[in-house]
This record gives C-alpha cells, structure tokens and sequence, in this order.
C-alpha cells in the first residue's frame, strides 16, 4: 500500500479561540525534540498588540539605582545565553478536571519545547543597581484589553520574587529556535522563566519595575491562583513551578489496536528537578514496568521522551497508564488536585485502548 | 485595541489520526454557508490511495443488462445536478457518549457542507439497464488495507437500496465546491447520498455492481451498525440516515462571558425533513425560546442557521441547550442512544458558562 498524502498528511493546531487567540500544539503528533515553532502553542489574554518604536526598548525602574532603557540592539549585543525548556500553560489539561471548570478546555498540548536564547535578566538588573529594599519584581507586556471580572483595561502584568528574577536562567528572550521570537510569541522580548508555569514568561516585555512589596496584579492575584474550593478563596495559593507530568502520545485515547507489538511512546517533564523515571502500567495500576527514556543531560529543563515496546497477545479492553516521578522526589498523583480555575493538572495519564 | 493579526489569525483542523487521516473541522469557528474545501473535514479508513489510469473509468456491472464503463470525461460531459448537502461521519461527536466508545474521539466537526455536481446515478443505471432482480447497488472505492478485527486485505465497499440508488439526488459527483473535488475528498469521482451519514458516500468511486441480495462487506455489517449492547450484537440495525441534530457554535462549552447582550449562534440539520425549529434553553431545559432560522429553501438537504440574542444581567452559571425538530417529526433527545460503535450521538447540545 502506498499512500501518496503519506509525508503530505499534517497536523494541526486545536483550535480554542481565535480573539484572543488560543491553539494549542497537536501534541500527540509532534515527536521531534524541539516543538518546531510553526506547532508551538498559542495563548493569549488580550489581542495581539500592536507594536509601537517603544516596543524596542525595554524599561527599568523602581526600586533600583539608576533607571535605564536597553534598546533591543543593545540587549542583542550583550553576552547571551541558550536555554532548552518546556514552556507549559499552567491551564495545560485542564479539560481533565472532574467536576469541570470554565475557561478555556486545553487538552494535551498547551505545552511545547523551545530554544530561547537571550541574555540573563540578572545581568540587566545589576547594571541598573538592585536596591536592598527589592521584594519583587514586576514585567509588564505590550498587551491590554478588558476582563470579564472587573471594569476597566489592564495591561498584562506579572511578578516574580527578586530571587528567581536572579537566577541565571531566568532571560530576557529575542530568539526562539534559532530565529527572532515570532509576534506571536512576543517579539522582540520575552520573560522566559524556566520551570514556572508559563505565565511568567511574559511576552512583548517591555517594562521592568523593582517593587519593595508584594505586586497586586489581577493575573498576579485572582488569575494563576490555586483555589481549592469551588465557593469561596480559602487555602489558596500562587501558581509557580511546573507540576512533574507525562502523556501517552500514542495510542492516542480510545484507540483500536490490533494484537501484537505496539510501540507507546510520550514525553515526560517536572518544573523541580529532572524526570528520573517514567513508569507504565497495562493492568488499571496494578503492576507497572519502566519505560526507556530518552534525554539530553545537558538541558535540565527539557523534558524527556519515553518509549516501551508492548507485545499484546490477547483481546480486550486496556488502560494504559503513564506516571513520571522527578529528581525532587514528586510523582504523578492518581487524582489531580481539583483547583477552581484548573491549574496544574498533573494526574496520572490514562488512554483506555481496545485490542482486536 | 487594535489586533494586528484580528483578520489573520485562522483556525485548525482537529487532528484524530494522520495514517490514516481523520482531522475534524473547526466547526465552532466557521461561519460560512459553505463549509471552505480547505475546511472540509478529512475522514479515511485507508491510506490515500494511488491513483492509476484505470480510477478515470467508473465501471458497472452485476444485475444489469449490459455491462458498462463510463470514462470520467464523458460522465463530466452529461446533464449535471447541484446538491448542497450537509456531509456528517455517522461517528460524529462520538467523544460525547457516555460510557465511552472505542474509536475516533470526533467533537463537533466531523460534519461539512458543501455543494456537490455530478451525474444522477439513475441515469447511469438506465443506462445499463436495471435488471428486476437487482435488490442492492454495490460501490467499491479505490481505497483498500487491513483492519484490526479480520485477516486480509479489504477495499472500502458500501452498498445502497435501488431505491436510494435511484434517486434523483444520488449522483456521481465530479466537483465540490465548483471545483473538481480534491484529491482527499474522492478525486475524480464521489459517490454522493444526501441525507444519509457519510459512510454512504464512497470516494474514489472505481466500480459500482448491481447485486441480487444484500450486500455482507465488513462496512456495511460489521462497521455502520447500531449495536445497542456492549457484549452481544441482538438489536443491531444498520446506519443509515442522519439523525436530527444541532450544536450551539458560540459560546463554547466552559466559556466564561460578561454579563450584557450575547449572539448565541449554531446551526442545526436533519436526514429526514427540512428543521423547522431550534429551541434554546437556559435554564437546563425548564424553559425553551425560539431561536431565528436563517437558511435556503431551495435547498432541503443543508443545513440551517440558527441565532438568538441573550440579553443577561444576572452572574452565575448557566447551561445553555439547543435543540432542533425536523419536519420529519423527530426533534433531538435529551440523551442520546448508546450503541457500542459509537454512531448517530444526536443528545440536545449543551455549553456550560459562567457570567461574571
């Protein structure tokens, strides 16, 4: 049989919502160790700004010691630095959740892998002289528009404590994948934040504030928060690092297989520490084997690709389970913890399969 | 605000499968009358296959008096007819069925409208000369491979009564959408059944045998049949007409709005019949409202158009139902009917939103 559409045959984004617009990766139909940028995930609060001369210099102020505007040919100029990572909604899966939650439904793929190559944000904050009173500091993007929660126009805003705006690896982004960051991904500068959640990493940055307090922002505040009870704001906390997850990419969910050897294959990351091991399970969790993984020990932030050769000989019905335990000792839950707006979903992964 | 990609930002294909290859349409994000052919959704059973010389020549044989081969270009050269007809795979919305069925996880979008020209098969089976024993219409497409539930290899084959066969909407298409039909879609000849779900309509149309009994193909008695038990096969029926049904486009499900005035839009289609109504309802089916229909009378097989402005001040949470009657006297169920394959899910359309 020979199919001529065979390397023709393509696949898309899932379409969310077009304005602002929200697609996500087709995440079980991309295996290349980069997320090629034409597939890596869209998502947006607001429309696509629409970029001024400003957007090419990038401010800081606040509680520093000299303000300072770095043009975006300066920043290109300075001693740079790559990093691979996986850049993921905090929303990813959210569609999971039971009971169900609103916003937008993201299946499996609002996360992708990038190379972001840009110059530490420490660096810039030294230069422009941190002062002791720092507590946070607060990255404004170029988008704005209106809420549904409140009256008014808000500008996208978010904070990071002064500790992780330090790290090393925290950088103020121009290149994804060896190219200009696209518009869509907020050229010319992006916040990338390893190991948050990706609403740190803010796109079209374009001002930078040093605060002594705690940053109030409503995508600081009431968005990116975990609510652990449906009616009221009690036991909640702020959305930060990457919860350790893993997919099955193939067999996709209610899939119909033949009898034989099947290769199931899927990804695996953590925001603390590296994946250390990704187990499977073909009886509902009650003997798993490992997986073989796949990593590139260089890049801490990546995630890892898994692999398991599955020789099936009898029919039936199957759930196939993925768990991804990481280097700082968590471990995929059996039941996500259920959060009002459906953040950092996590469970255990399950495609239910049925050999013929 | 302006969005400097507003017009430039387009939705996707849902992808389910690229080999073979099953992409669902963005149903909630287009509203043309006309689903694009860029839109149209992409359904197989198969690889695509190779098309040689022979596939320009449609043959028929089997229960007739002479055997026949029409090349392509005289079928284009013969008295056409122009079929706008909605196009849904009887899997359509089989992820909503709830236990879970085995098979493609179809949302919304595997149903497409599209304008069809082509011959009245009639007037190739007069042509042939029907004999009095003919009882069944056999179409064979070009496309062929194995399944996961029999040894060997097997070409899509489907089969109709004489009597849908011979009616004067049945044709042998050769262009969708003013345009000879794509490659993907059944290049160069389609067979095209309006009202029954898609399976009917066999691409890449190679050969058509008239037989004196019922057709036993895998398509037509193993697949595209209502099983309405898990375990045994009793009260099985086969699929055949499109059952009545709407889905709401905006808002999608899980959406969270402001509160004020809402275009609440869809559309809604039905096998038998022309629908002549589609209710709403916002209060989990207490109370029901006419939405506005909008559609082409000249057309009784596409679809309608159907809107509503909800005007709503009071936050909360709403579920929001739609629900279409035809004029065949079916209107949508409040659960659909289960069977084991997954086929004709016609439940009323619901969306949960939140007003804040």
């Amino acid at each position: 049989m020979k199919d001529p559409f065979e390397n023709r045959t393509k696949p898309y984004y899932k379409t969310h919502s077009l304005h602002p617009e929200n697609q996500e990766t087709p995440i079980h139909f991309i295996r290349s160790w980069i997320t090629p940028t034409e597939y890596f995930y869209r998502r947006n609060h607001f429309p696509y700004p629409d970029l001024t001369s400003n957007s090419f210099l990038l401010q800081i102020n606040g509680e520093i010691k000299d303000e300072m505007v770095f043009p975006y040919r300066y920043i290109k100029s300075l001693p740079a630095k790559e990093v691979t990572m996986v850049l993921e909604c905090s929303g990813n899966k959210r569609s999971r959740f039971e009971p169900e939650v609103y916003g937008e439904q993201w299946e499996d793929g609002a996360v992708s892998q990038g190379i972001w190559k840009g110059v530490p944000l420490h660096k810039l904050l030294e230069a422009a002289g941190l002062k002791s009173t720092a507590v946070e500091v607060v990255f404004e993007g170029l988008d704005y528009g209106e809420r549904t929660d409140f009256n008014g126009v808000f500008r996208y805003a978010r904070s990071l404590p002064v500790e992780k705006a330090m790290h090393p690896d925290t950088i103020i982004a121009y290149q994804l994948n060896n190219k200009p960051i696209p518009y869509r991904h907020g050229f010319p500068l992006r916040l990338v934040v390893p190991q948050w959640y990706a609403m740190a990493s803010v796109k079209w940055l374009n001002r930078i504030t040093v605060i002594d307090h705690e940053f109030k922002g409503p995508f600081q505040t009431v968005d990116y928060v975990y609510y652990p009870n449906k009616d009221d704001d009690s036991g909640k906390k702020p959305v930060t690092t990457i919860n350790v997850d893993s997919i099955i990419q193939k067999p996709t969910e209610y899939s119909i297989l033949d009898k034989g050897l099947h290769e199931i294959y899927g990804i695996a990351w953590a925001g603390k520490g590296v994946i250390e091991e990704v187990e499977l399970s073909f009886d509902k969790g009650l003997t798993w084997v490992n997986a073989e993984l796949y990593r590139d020990k260089r890049e801490p932030y990546s995630w890892v690709f898994w692999k398991y050769r599955w020789d099936i000989k009898q029919s039936g019905e199957y759930t196939i389970m993925s768990r991804a335990r990481d280097s700082a000792g968590s471990m995929q839950p059996s039941k996500a913890e259920w959060n009002r707006k459906g953040y950092g979903y996590n469970a255990v992964y399950t495609a239910e399969v049925k050999v013929e």
